[in-house]
C-alpha cells in the first residue's frame, strides 16, 4: 500500500509529453505515484488552479566565480540558489573555472568549498578549461568526467578565458574519447579587440559600444568556426547563449547537414535589446545590459523564437551572471567608465527566466506549456545527464514548480532575491508565476518567501550525456 | 483509495518526456496512477522486462475505400484494424472520402457505416475532399469539423482525386475558418501524367516504371506549391507521406521562414527502395511495392532520418493502404499487367510500422526512446487532437502497447493479421516487437493472438487541432 | 585598303570586354574596323566625350498586341520602334501572340503584317504559345523556329494565355527537340484570380489591390514550378520579368544545383514600387503604374541589384507593354474603374530602359559600362540567338549608340516618342542619356530627334540559342 | 593612314564581347586596329584557322620564393616564365614574400631583382605579409599600392606565413584605407596542425595523408572566416585556389548576402583528384601531387564547374608552385620522405593551365570560347588593375596568343618548358594548344619553340583594383 510524505493535490501536471488533471505522491524525496485519488499523505498541498511542473533546471549560471582583476560577482552560492528557488528552479549547473596554471581538480575541489553546505538547491559543475594541458587533458578530465562533472565549458574570446583553434581541438578531441559534453561561447576574440580598439581610438566609450564591438559576424564566425572543429573531430557540441539569427542559422545549416550541434538561447535575447545599452553618459544605465554576446534587437528575438520552434535550440538558460551596478565593484566602477571595456560582463537572470519564457512564450502563443517544459527543465535534465531530474514520473526526484499561470507581476529589483543591487527587466511585465517550489519534496519557496535552508542543495555528479561522445569525424585514411 | 481493475506491474514506462521504472494502474479505463508499490488490482499484467508505452497511433492508413475503377482494398476495418492492434496500435485514422457530386455527410455516413462496429481499435475519420463546392466548404465542413471530424485531406495527384489550385486555395481558405487541419498528398498530377505517357510510348511498362514516372522532382514541386498556398492563405498544413530529402528540404525552408508547415514520413522511406520495384517482366513482385511516392533510394533515407531527428517530421504514420497482389482485383490484375499505370498503388504496413522504426531508429541509434513513442503517438494525438489519447497519464485513455525491446523478428506474411496476401517487407529483420496491446485497459492482443472483438473499437470525435487555424497569410491591404 | 562609308571619331568604345579610346568604320552597314588613325570615311561623326556602345536590344516588348476584351495597346510598330530607337535601341523582339483555335504560322504572319515596313529599327517575334495542339507542337513550332522564329513564350497566368502545367511540360518537351528558347511569364494564375475575387469581394477595387492581388509568393511559386517542369525535361528556359527576391532566389537555388535557368529582370523593377499604384480613389494615377508581376518595394530592389551583381540575371529589359491612361480604351476606362481586374496589365518602357539602368546602375557604383553593355545589349544577342547584333567588333551589324555620360535629364512624357499619353517615370531624374542611334550604320536618332525612317527596320531570323536544347532531365529508365 | 608593324591576318578573334572574323594591326606593341581588309604590315602572321586570343594572364604564380628551411622552388623567373610563353600567357603576377621581420619593400626590392631582366613576359608582383608591423600597414604599404604594387595576400596556414584573426583584421583594414585588393589563402593552421599530428602518430606518412590532413571542411572554416573578416571591415576579398564545393558554397552564400567576395579556382581542382596522391610507399609518386589545398574528387570537380559556371569564380589560374621531384632538394628529399609533412606544397602548371581549362571547359561544352577568354585573362587584368591588358581592343597592349583548338596533346614532360623534373599532367590529353605567343607584338613562342627573350618582359605597375576599397564593415555608431 502507498504511504506517501506529501501529497500534492488537485492541480494540473505538466510533463514533456503530456498534461493532466492528477495528484502527486511523493515519499523520501522521491515522486512515488501520480494519480487520481491518491491516499492521503502526512502533508498534503492544495494544488488547486497551478500547474505541477518540474522544478526548473538552469543549465548556465555563474556562481561565486573570482573577479580576474574585475569585481567579483554579486553571486556567491546562496544569494544565488535562493534567487534560483525564488524562480522556480530546483537545480543549476554553475561552472568550475580553472584558473591557467592550476589543475583542473584544484578548480572543481575550490568550487566545491564555494557551493558544498551553501546551496538552496541542488546543483552540479560545468568544468571551464582554460589551461588544456595534456596532463589536464589526459588524465584529469577523463577522471573528473567519470567522477559526475560530465560537461565541460570552452570560450573563444575573454582575455582570461579564450582558447585557440589548436587548443578547442584538443579539447574536442579529449572530449570524445572521455564522452565529455562541450559547451561553447562562440564570440571572436580577435575580432572583438579589433573592434575594441577601433572604437576606443574613436571615442566611443561608453556601454553602448560593448554591442557594437561585437556584431552578429562575430559571434557567427565563431559558431562557424566551432562547428567545423566539431565536424573534424566528430564529438558534438552545444553552442550557447545564441544571440540572434546568424549564429543561429549556422546551427540550423549544420544539424541540416547531419552534424550533432545543439543549440542554447537565453532570456536577454527575447526580451531585450542593444537599445537597452545606450545612456547619454559614462554614468547611464546602459551597463547594466552589458553581457556577452549583447542582445540584439527586435528581429533578432523572431529568429530566436524560430529557433525554438523549430528545434534549433534544445535549452532556454538565463546565462545568469550577476554583478553591482553601484559601488566600487559594480558596473560603474571608475575603471568601468572609462571604457565599456572593463564593464563587468554579465546580468543576473536566474530568478526571471522561468516567468518571462511563460509569459513571452507560452502566453503569447508561441510555445505550448509542454514545450516550456522541456525548455526550461526536462531537455537539460536529459542533455546534462541528470537522471533523476527533469521529469514527473515515479523514481524521479520530487523537484517541482507550482506554477500560477495567471498571475500578473511587474519585474522589480525588490521583488528579487539575488545578491545584485538591480534587475535588467526593472518593469517588465510578466503573466504567470513560480507560487512555490519543492526540493525533492521539501517546500523552499512559497509566494515568494524562501522556506529552504542554504545546506539543502546537494551535489549531483551526473551520468555521461547521451548527446556526448564521438560521432564520425574527419577520416583517417 | 485506490481501486484498480487492472495493474501492469514490473514494466518500465516510456513516455516522451520521461523513462521510469513503475506500475500503471488502470480504472474504468482510463489510466488512474502510475506509481510504485500500487495497490493490488483486480487483474495483474507482470510486465517485467517490457517496455510500457503508449498505444500507437497511425494517423494515416487508408480502410474500405472503394474501388474507382481499380480493385478493392484488402483491409475493411476488420482485418485492417486487427492488423493494427496485432502491430501494437490502439487508433487508428482512416480517411472518408467523398465522391465528387456526392456530400462530405454522405461519405462519413458510408464510412461509419463500414467501420462501426466493426473495429478492433478506437477510430477517428479524416475527410477527403474531391468536390470542394460553396455548400461542401460552406456548410458541411464546418459542422463536420465541429462535430469531431477535426481534419482533412486533399489530393494533388489521381484521377479521381485531384484538386485544381484553385480548389486547394478554396479548400485551406475554408479550413483555416473552421480551424480544421489540412493534410496535403503533394505530387504533381500533370507532371506525373506527362512522364507516364512517355513512359508508356516508349513501353516501359513494368511496375518499376512506376516509380520512374514520378521522381522526386514532382513531389518537391507540389510540395512547394502547396507550401505557397498555405503562405497565401495563412493555413497551416501537414505534407503528408514525404519520400525524401527534396520535398523534405522545401518543409525546413518553410518552416525556417515561419510558415506553420508539418511533416509526416512512413515505413517505406527509411525500409525500401524503388529497386525494389523492379522486376524481369510484368508478372513480377515489383508491383508489391507500388505506391505513391514510391519509395527513393538510401540516400533518401538518410535525408528522412536526418528531418526526423531535426523535427522536420512529427509524426510517422504507415500510410496502410493495402490490396492483394495475387487474383482478378490483385496488383497483377489483367489491366495492371498492360501497364504500371493501372498497377493499384498503395502497401499494407500498419503492422509493421512500429517494429521497423524502432529496429531501425532505436536500435541503430537514431532516435530515442522517447523519441519513438513522440512520433508513433503522442505527436499524432496532439496534432489531431485526441485529447485523451497518445501518452501514459492520469486521466488518459489506457492505450498501452507492452514492447519487447530485444525480441528478433523475421517479417513474414504468415506472422501478419492483414487482409493482403503479402507482405512488402517479407525477410525484413526487426529487433523490437509488441509484446501485448491494451485498447482502454483490456488486453486486446498478446503474443501475437488477438483477443480483442470487432465490436469493442471506438469512433473517436476528435477536438480542433491545436495546431490548425490561421496563421498571417497574405495582407488583404 | 580600308574605305568606309562612315567613321566614328574620337569616342571611347565600350564592350562587354573592354573600354578603349578608338575609332570605328562601317562599311556597308556592318562594322568594318575599330583601330586609332582610321582612314577618313565618307561620312564622319565626331564622337567626343561619348560613348560609343552596341545598340540596345530590347528582348521583350509587346507592340501591336490585340484587345482580347481589353483595350488594344497604345503601340504598334511604328510608334513603339520610333520609342525603342530614341533610347538607344536598334533591335526589339516583341512577340507574335497565337490566338487559340488559330495556328502559329497564321500568328507570325499576321504579325509580320503589323511590323514589315513599320519598323525604325530591326525586329525579331517570340512566338506565344496559347494553344499547344499536337499540330502546333509538332509541326509547326519545328519549322518556325528553323525559319529564325528560335523562342517562344508561355503564361502561367492571364486567362487568355494561360496554359496549365500538362500543356507547359508539352511545350518545354517540345522545345527541347527542336531547340527553341522557352521564356515563361511566372504568376499563379489560380492564386490570382484567388486573391482577386477576396479582394472584390471585400470591396479593395483600386488599381493599388492589383499589386496585393498577386504577392511575391504567388511569383515565386510559378518559378518554382516552371524550374520544376524545366528539370523533369531537362530543357533551359529564361524566367521573365523577376520583381524581387522571392522569385530571384529560386532561380539561384535552381543555377546552384545544376539546372540551365536564366534570368531576366526590368527597368521597374529597381525604380517603382507599389506605392505608387495607390491612389485615393479609382480616378487616380496609381492606374498607370498597373503591370504583372507588380512592382514590389525598395528591398525588392536591393535584392534585385544582388542578382543582377551576382550573375542571376542575364538580360535587363523593358517589358514594354503600353496603353493608354486617359480615354475610352485607356487605363481608366469604365470597366477598369469598377475593378483593379480590368485595368489593362503593362507600362511604356522601351525608351526609358538604358538611361535608367545607366544611371540606377553605373552612375551609382552598381554595375560598370561593360556590365551595362552586357545587360542591355550583348546578352540578348547571345541568349536569343541573333548572332550578328549586340557588339562592336568587324563583322557585327553596325548598331551603335552614342552615350553621354553625364546628360542630366528628367524624365517627362513629352520627351517621349511612345504612342502611350504619359510614362510612368514622369519627373524621374536620370543622369545618361542617348545622344544618338545608328542602325546599320545610318543615323536614326540624333539629339532626340528621329532621322531613321519606319521602312528601315528588318526583320531578323535568329540562329538557335546556344543555351537552348535538351540537357539532362528526368531519366525514363 | 594606318602604317602597323604587324598583321595577323585571317585569323578569328575573340574576346569576352564576341568572336569575329578579322584581322587585327600591330603598330609600336599596342594593338591598332581589329577590321578587315586591314593595309599590309611589315610583318604578316597568318592565322587561318587559329583563334586570336588575348595572351593569358596568370595572376597566380609563385616564382623564385626562397626556401625557408625546404627546397627551393624549380622555377626562377627565367625558366617559370619561360613555360608561361610556352604555355600562351604574356604576363604574370608572381609574389613578393615579406620574411618576418624583414620591410616589405625589401621584399619587393628583393624580388625585382630575381625578376627584372630575367622574364620572358611581362610581370607584376602580389605582395606577400608575413609581418603586418604598424609601419608596415601604415607606411610601406600605401607607398607600394600606390607605387603599383597594388594587390597583397595573406596566408591563413603554413608556419612562416600564418597571420592570426587580429593580424587578418589589420592587414584588411590597411587594405581597405589605401585600396589594396586582397588575397587570402584559406585553409585553418590549427586544424591542419592536429591533423597533421593525428596522422603522424598513427604512423600515416605517406604523401596522400596530405589530403587527409587538409579536408575540405578546414578549407571551408577558413574562407567564411576570412569572409567575416571582409563582413567586419567591409574591405573586399578574393579567395584564391578553391579547392571544391564546401568552400565554394561559402562565396556563392557571401556574395548572395551582397558581401563583396572574390574566388578563384585553378587547373588542378577540376583536372586531379587526392586518389593521385596515393601510392604504394614513400617512393612512390604521390608527393608529385602535393598542393594545398590538395585536389579532391570528382564530385569535387562539378562542384567547380557549377561555381565557374555561376560566376562564384572570376578568375581560374594555375597557382603554379613548382619543385623538383628527384634529387635532394625533390619533393622526395629524405626529410620528405619521413612525412607528407615534409613535402614541398606545390606544382608546376602555369604552362597547362589555359590547354586543360580550353579542353575541359570549351570542348566538353561547360564553357564559351568568350567565357575561356574571361577566365584566362580579362578577368585578371581587370580585377588586379592592369588596365592595359586582358582583351584585343584598339590601344591595349598587343599581348596575344594563337589558339588551334582543334590540336591534340598528350602532355607529357619532355613538351614542357619549366624547371621542374615532372608534371602532374603526364599522359593526360587535350584538345586546344596555343600555336603562338606574342608579347606587345612581337612572337615569342611558335610551335612550341621559344623565341622569345628574357630581358623583354617588363615590370608592370598596376592601377588599384576597381573592386578594391571599402564596402561597407560593421557600424561603429
Amino acid at each position: 500500500m502507498q504511504d506517501f510524505d506529501l501529497v500534492i493535490r488537485g492541480g494540473t501536471i505538466v510533463t514533456v509529453a503530456d498534461t493532466s488533471r492528477a495528484d502527486l505522491g511523493v515519499k523520501d524525496g522521491k515522486i512515488a505515484a501520480i494519480g487520481t485519488g491518491l491516499a492521503k499523505g502526512r502533508e498534503e498541498i492544495d494544488a488547486t488552479g497551478l500547474l505541477v511542473m518540474p522544478g526548473g533546471i538552469d543549465s548556465h549560471v555563474h556562481l561565486a566565480q573570482p573577479a580576474f582583476g574585475g569585481p567579483a560577482m554579486a553571486d556567491g552560492f546562496e544569494s544565488g540558489t535562493r534567487s534560483a528557488i525564488a524562480g522556480g528552479n530546483t537545480t543549476v549547473l554553475p561552472f568550475a573555472l580553472q584558473s591557467r596554471g592550476t589543475s583542473l581538480r584544484k578548480a572543481v575541489e575550490d568550487y566545491h568549498k564555494e557551493a558544498d553546505g551553501q546551496s538552496y538547491c541542488d546543483y552540479g559543475f560545468h568544468m571551464i578549461l582554460t589551461d588544456p594541458t595534456p596532463a589536464v587533458l589526459g588524465q584529469e578530465l577523463p577522471a573528473l568526467v567519470a567522477g559526475g562533472y560530465s560537461s565541460l565549458k570552452v570560450f573563444m574570446t575573454y582575455d582570461d578565458l579564450v582558447l585557440n583553434d589548436r587548443e578547442l581541438l584538443e579539447v574536442f578531441d579529449a572530449a570524445g574519447e572521455c564522452g565529455a559534453l562541450v559547451m561553447v561561447h562562440c564570440e571572436g576574440y580577435d575580432a572583438i579587440r579589433f573592434m575594441t580598439e577601433k572604437l576606443e581610438k574613436a571615442g566611443r566609450l561608453a556601454p553602448y559600444f560593448h554591442a557594437v564591438s561585437r556584431p552578429q559576424s562575430v559571434e557567427r564566425e565563431a559558431a562557424h568556426r566551432a562547428i567545423s572543429h566539431s565536424e573534424l573531430t566528430g564529438v558534438p557540441i552545444m553552442i550557447v547563449h545564441v544571440s540572434g539569427g546568424e549564429a543561429m542559422e549556422q546551427i540550423r545549416w549544420a544539424r541540416a547537414r547531419g552534424l550533432k550541434i545543439m543549440g542554447e538561447t537565453c532570456t536577454q535575447y527575447v526580451s531585450l535589446t542593444a537599445e537597452d545599452l545606450k545612456g547619454l553618459n559614462m554614468d547611464e544605465t546602459g551597463g547594466k545590459y552589458v553581457c556577452s554576446p549583447p542582445p540584439r534587437d527586435r528581429e533578432s528575438w523572431e529568429a530566436i523564437w524560430n529557433g525554438i520552434q523549430t528545434g534549433v535550440f534544445q535549452v532556454f538558460s538565463s546565462d545568469h551572471c550577476p554583478f553591482f551596478f553601484e559601488g566600487e565593484l559594480g558596473k560603474k566602477n571608475p575603471k568601468a567608465r572609462t571604457s565599456f571595456r572593463w564593464v563587468p560582463n554579465g546580468i543576473p537572470g536566474v530568478e526571471v527566466r522561468m516567468p518571462i519564457l511563460w509569459s513571452e512564450g507560452v502566453v503569447k502563443g508561441r510555445i505550448t506549456p509542454n514545450e516550456f517544459v522541456a525548455l526550461t527543465s526536462t531537455n537539460h535534465a536529459r542533455i546534462y545527464g541528470l537522471t533523476n531530474k527533469g521529469s514527473l514520473a515515479p523514481g524521479y526526484d520530487a523537484d517541482i514548480v507550482l506554477w500560477d499561470p495567471e498571475r500578473r507581476v511587474t519585474i522589480s529589483q525588490d521583488l528579487m532575491h539575488h545578491g545584485s543591487d538591480y534587475t535588467p527587466w526593472e518593469g517588465f511585465q510578466v503573466t504567470g508565476w513560480p507560487e512555490a517550489t519543492l526540493l525533492r519534496g521539501e517546500l523552499v519557496m512559497r509566494g515568494g518567501e524562501i522556506l529552504g535552508r542554504k545546506d539543502k542543495g546537494r551535489f549531483l555528479p551526473r551520468a555521461l550525456s547521451p548527446m556526448a561522445g564521438r560521432h564520425g569525424g574527419a577520416a583517417l585514411d
